[in-house]
């Protein structure tokens, strides 16, 4: 492979780069991950170059015909993304010079590898942040889904992993919902980051030529010019940022996946997985392992690593571009895909888990969770709430040492407690009840659960008409080949 | 000191807690930070349980009654936040015990701890907000500052730490200015993350009692009512991203940082700190230390410890309350106090620099970053770049072996490289007209920058509004005390 | 406060350090934590000056008294390390020179604030590691006394948090023993990466007096002389090292603190938490908490955190010393601290523990974890292991289908699955015989324990001796005192 | 294709795995790496179970031809490691089973994955440990042999990037010698960590089966049997242990990189790197960029968060296997294989460094350095240090105001600041000889230099006769075939 010899910069260096070096810092089996990016970029650049008549006429338009090229062939893998290059943009180039000769070295007039990489790497994340918001979207759809039939399935609350107090499984599931709703309000957020143009800044001090960069930035579908041409080429905070809502979502789906798991134990048995998604052992025959849920909790670390490794990248830096930066693409990659990944997974589970509502019942009752509603009770009778849980505290105690439960206890000794209790009591002790006439903003009760579902319902519709509008690199690209561009 | 036995839970424990125990769990040392927004919440909840008579009206009058009796000796020190406390929470149901008995116990109607300390820590998240915003604010300023009186003074600019082109002091310093607005907009999005209410959950289950969470809500300027109560006493990401938004922070000044005490070597000499800001050495006497940069360096590594401690706090963590989460307190305090510390002496450092104009002027003349002027040069003159950078790469190495520079070659013998070099070449060499003529769009010429000063300004401005609306704790207060509240 | 004034590094500088400045930079609150290893340090080094005439005979002796008598008063409480001071050193300077004037500026000669704070900072780590060490001796034998009393316990076995395969409770406790055991390894083998001596390098670059380096270090009962000043005062690998095996331990914590938890769920109801060593809810009555556990889970993270910290803090600094290098301290000392306070709650969790023996019975029988024995049963007969799987596995899911379990299964039923299945299958299908049987190096029968046990006394044994020999400050100053030294 | 059906585990399950499912956690691209290991330790396995007639020994002999036939073809390249398997063992299965039949199913017998898995995964470590100390020796040989060659060119020492004194640049490059000694130290340590024996705890609770552990260990090179089967396959502490000594190598070498990247910008010019260790600009022809260090820098964080995520993936998790520990191993791959690469760079970057000692020597003179060794002198005249301090601080001060050096000072106006000042003084100022005085050990004279050279020799030594000894995989594949094992 000579292709690799061809370095853009070798122009002023008399020695060859040792191979080791080479291959030490190449980032093309990393980078060319965006080689949609790479193309459609230059596109734009030799757009406005050819506009400005920076490059000659004629210059421009082979540019154009080349890289259009370039882009039909690899979409149609009439040409593979191998060899020993540099980077994407050495491939690119060097694709072009192959094509159109040595018209392509005007595409590199006005710009560096430093703002022409961060522009492809800022278009790759908001083709990123499309990816994660279907995929949340996806799950949350799922969860809303799977809520709807569980309206009235009573399961045990749980603080400190005790029973506290009984909810409808349908609540618990939303709680999930709203944890990833909140995702997606990052997600819409961070675009607005994301999607600005550092192109133009050349190396880092722009440029003598008389460019156009808002003209490049508008042809991208970005929202405006980045104000510094040293902080442009410089800044990575987009993809730290966008590693770090990756890095929520995880755990987000870690604690759903670690929720699961424990449920799925024998002695919970409040689910099962589905054998699709699910798998067994090389030794016990009877075994069946929640592995996919496993794994989602355990790419999590993964994930935190990354956002971890990013900061102190970037941490000390000096500016404006340096070759740590390299660095930024493969975790940034990383974290999306994983994360990704496990989204699908998680729906996956999700909507093929069986419930036993049955076990999620008899581990309700007869669990004491009724103590609170009884302290309620005596509140709702004027005895201040302190007083009252000392109260159904001791007899709490009581029970615990005859080996008994509420349900056991007789009115007469109810009142021995105190004298508020009445008939009224017996009512508590029902734990539909219990759950029903949890009705305010945010409970668990049938009838709160209802307002949930519709406000969910406009929170997927909201993100889907997003996500219709959301730019898309294939329109970005037909928007750059019609001829009003 | 007996106090500490009255815990509120004890009602069906037979035993006392272990000594150790107690001394490993207790949050008193941490929590107590957030007295004020403890009282006010439970002022709020106060007013609420009155107006909706789940309290005997007498009752509630002496809840609020001693709530702001409380409020106002804490505040003017006559009563400190001393002794062994399990919390904050017990602290205050104790004090208010004290100053009016019984009734006290009525204040923990229809709410936990679970949702009160969660509503507590947002509201100190959102002081925190303001906190942190005044203090970017600050240094943007003093960054804005320092520019305006350096348009003109040249500086290399570096990529790679090595010189890449000549740039304005002025254009260096703002692109740090732009990388804090960054920060700007992030504290003002991660406000309405904070900004929500969880009271009313309760435990994890709500209550109930009919109580008012949308009331709540309203009376300590929530922006909503969490959807879901089991979600509202988990969730802990507005604080995650909060310290994250910190990290961000730390690492861009610890990148301004880093640059400084560069500059500061006697090699560089472009920057000398200022005495105050500066220590010297118990041993070697002539030293002056860039001793503050460097703790602001090493300070955003506690930060990035603590994005990492409390995503891996969250991962796996089963739904809903988890004493595990007590821990998020300290970190998220701890990031938020350094940081700002970080930014007022950032803000002290930069407004007391002396810049030595002279040393940067010398450092950038003679170091070959002409090049690239040259290269562009041939382009003007219709040479496709790759070509022109081949040709100016020959003569950098070639100057290179004679021990020469750009300044000492005759127009004869630029000719000979390519016959396209005229006499206009002399002025490509004068380095104030190679950055004049980088006029464009975030470029570093005088009168780009010109631009670049008028829109930091209106962003100082809409920061400083916003600033001025921003709710404030005793604002809260002095509304929930006013007689419509 | 003037005392702060009296900066030991002030000569040259005419301006004041802005208080804000001092604020953020002095390290006083720390560092005070090593006033022994401070003074013992010093001591040393003025024993060594004195003895080398590089002071004066008659201050060397009166830097000894003065020394020793600061250490007496601030061991016995007469004086209070309070005070604006920037450092532990400037506090002992400060001190001295109040007990004996001018002289006490001999202390000083021949060595730096770099080279006194590293050695100090090495002897506090030295401390730290004996502290861990005992911790986590206590903790092992406390596993291993109760193990003793659980021989004959059968608990199913979990992988994928699925039943696996029965084993003996003390098998299961002696599990997180071996884990205990790793980290006194890692503690024995840091001292020696931490017992070396910094001392004389000063600043970074030795000192032209004739100092005797070996000398302090053998008074110090340092292993041996750094052999490189410069790496000397740069080196904080041991503080680093010993960071992260606390890290490590903090897992182990985390990982019993785990299991208990969910042992302690009402669905699993293996173990129930003493009361002593639990909490409850403040407005739940019937709860009680494993508090402490979920506390070592949740502090784990904050380790974790501390690693992250200080490897970035470390990365990328130029050697030697830089005032980054502060912040080694606060992350190390809460590093030990916190996990020694997990420790020693850990022992008290673990001592008062009780085992519900017939919940974890019940639990393992007619859970299908036969299985595996039966394929092995099957291998003893001649069949090769995977398709004695296969043929198990058919069984296990005819018998899901019907509800049934194995020991509902016929000897002719058997039969019909494969020939080789005789009346033996009876005994292994008895759990006790299952356990029982598995007596190989390491096994889960009580056979097999009882070897487990007899390493682990000895290795109780080994760690106790070693910790006998530790050497301790106080016998460190002895030395130091001695007529001999 | 179609053998990705043949799991391993199937047996009871009636529905295939979902696509998704199997793709998103398939193991075989990442643990194919150790395919080496997977035959090796079935190879050992196969020969105890053959030994001890746990298999029919005709069966066994197949075993062992099968597996031994199958490492030839792969060491030849004549199969490759491809296609749709879950894992390595599952491809090692499988191509058994095509080469001889059933009884391929014996191998399976009395082991698991779970024990499987991770003593490969040991082996592998022990091979990692051998590979990374290999490329710390060649460092260090590199750093010795450049040392050697500069034992008497002056540099500036510094500390906060301050001149402090000037030092030799042999001292300087072996600062950096000693933290890798202590590396390697590491390395030696943690092998003892690594090589111990999981083989025989099967799935976690071991087998009814007489194996022979201790003869599997002693066939592997394994020091020992581990002593609990539980913990056996739970631990992954070696692995933990293994990454962040790659973390602490990877902090050295980044260290090692700043001070080199610094050293190489035209301010300092103390160094040049080689053309073929760096590369230049695809926009400014004149650059030369020490990429290859930057990228040293940069990969350190990605080591940095791998630690992170090791240590937050088994933090909670319950014992003892669970499929989070899959991403254990590409963890620990990447930081090794990281690691190692960057050692090797950073060797042939330190080979082929060029010095400019003028450069270095200008910078040092007239530097103001010179201050400490004015104060050493007076006391050695018998002034306290801390007065000498002053009285040279004073001049530091006086000299600054009025724009000048140490030495232009007369020895009239030296004593008007101490009496104590003589003709000795013009002494001091000659940079050599304080560089020469400062022979203690480890200090940076050339006198001191040359023991740090013998000790540096010695050392390099112990690793060389180390790493001869070290148990290589195709040793230990021959002792396994050798008629006696």
């Amino acid at each position: 492979m000579s292709k690799k010899r061809e370095f853009m910069w070798k122009s002023a260096f008399r020695k060859e780069l040792d191979e080791r070096a080479f291959a030490f810092s190449a980032s093309f089996p990393v980078d060319r991950e965006m080689w949609r990016e790479e193309i459609v970029v230059s596109l734009a650049h030799a757009l406005m170059l050819k506009e400005r008549r920076i490059v000659p006429e004629r210059a421009g338009e082979r540019l154009i015909e080349g890289l259009v090229g370039l882009y039909r062939d690899l979409e149609a893998g009439r040409l593979c993304l191998e060899g020993e290059y540099e980077d994407i943009h050495s491939f690119v180039e060097s694709q072009l010079a192959d094509r159109i000769g040595e018209d392509a070295g005007f595409l590199h007039t006005a710009r560096s590898r430093n703002d022409l990489v961060v522009t492809d790497f800022r278009l790759w994340c908001r083709r990123a942040v499309r990816w994660l918001a279907e995929g949340v979207w996806e799950l949350q759809r799922n969860l809303l889904a799977r809520s709807r039939g569980e309206v009235r399935t009573i399961v045990p609350g749980f603080t400190h992993l005790q029973h506290a107090q009984p909810v409808t499984l349908a609540h618990n599931l939303m709680a999930y919902f709203w944890s990833f709703e909140r995702d997606q309000e990052r997600l819409k957020r961070v675009l607005t980051i994301i999607n600005r143009s550092p192109l133009g800044a050349a190396a880092l001090a722009g440029t003598p030529l008389d460019i156009d960069p808002q003209k490049t930035a508008n042809l991208l579908g970005l929202e405006r010019v980045m104000e510094n041409s040293m902080d442009a080429v410089s800044d990575r905070d987009f993809a730290l940022e966008l590693t770090f809502i990756c890095a929520l979502i995880s755990v987000h789906l870690s604690r759903l996946a670690a929720d699961l798991i424990l449920w799925a134990t024998p002695e919970f048995g409040f689910v099962i997985f589905d054998e699709g998604w699910s798998t067994g052992s090389s030794i016990m025959p009877q075994k069946r392992n929640p592995d996919m849920a496993e794994h989602i909790r355990g790419r999590t670390s993964r994930i935190i690593g990354r956002v971890g490794q990013l900061l102190s990248l970037l941490k000390g830096l000096p500016l404006t571009y340096n070759s740590d930066l390299q660095e930024d693409k493969e975790a940034t990659f990383d974290a999306v895909k994983t994360v990704a990944g496990c989204l699908a997974v998680a729906s996956g589970i999700v909507a093929t888990l069986t419930f036993d509502r049955d076990r999620m019942l008899q581990s309700t009752l007869r669990d004491g969770t009724v103590a609170t509603d009884l302290a309620d009770y005596l509140v709702k009778k004027g005895v201040p709430f302190r007083t009252a849980h000392r109260i159904v505290g001791k007899m709490v105690a009581d029970l615990r040492e005859k080996g008994k439960a509420f349900e056991d206890v007789t009115l007469e000794e109810f009142q021995r407690y105190h004298p508020a209790f009445d008939d009224g009591v017996r009512k508590v002790l029902e734990v539909e009840r219990r759950v029903g006439d949890r009705v305010q903003l945010g409970g668990p009760s049938p009838r709160a659960i209802g307002r949930q579902f519709g406000k969910a319902e406009r929170c997927l519709k909201r993100t889907e008409e997003w996500l219709r509008r959301f730019p898309d690199i294939s329109d970005t690209l037909k928007r750059l080949l019609s001829p009003t561009s």
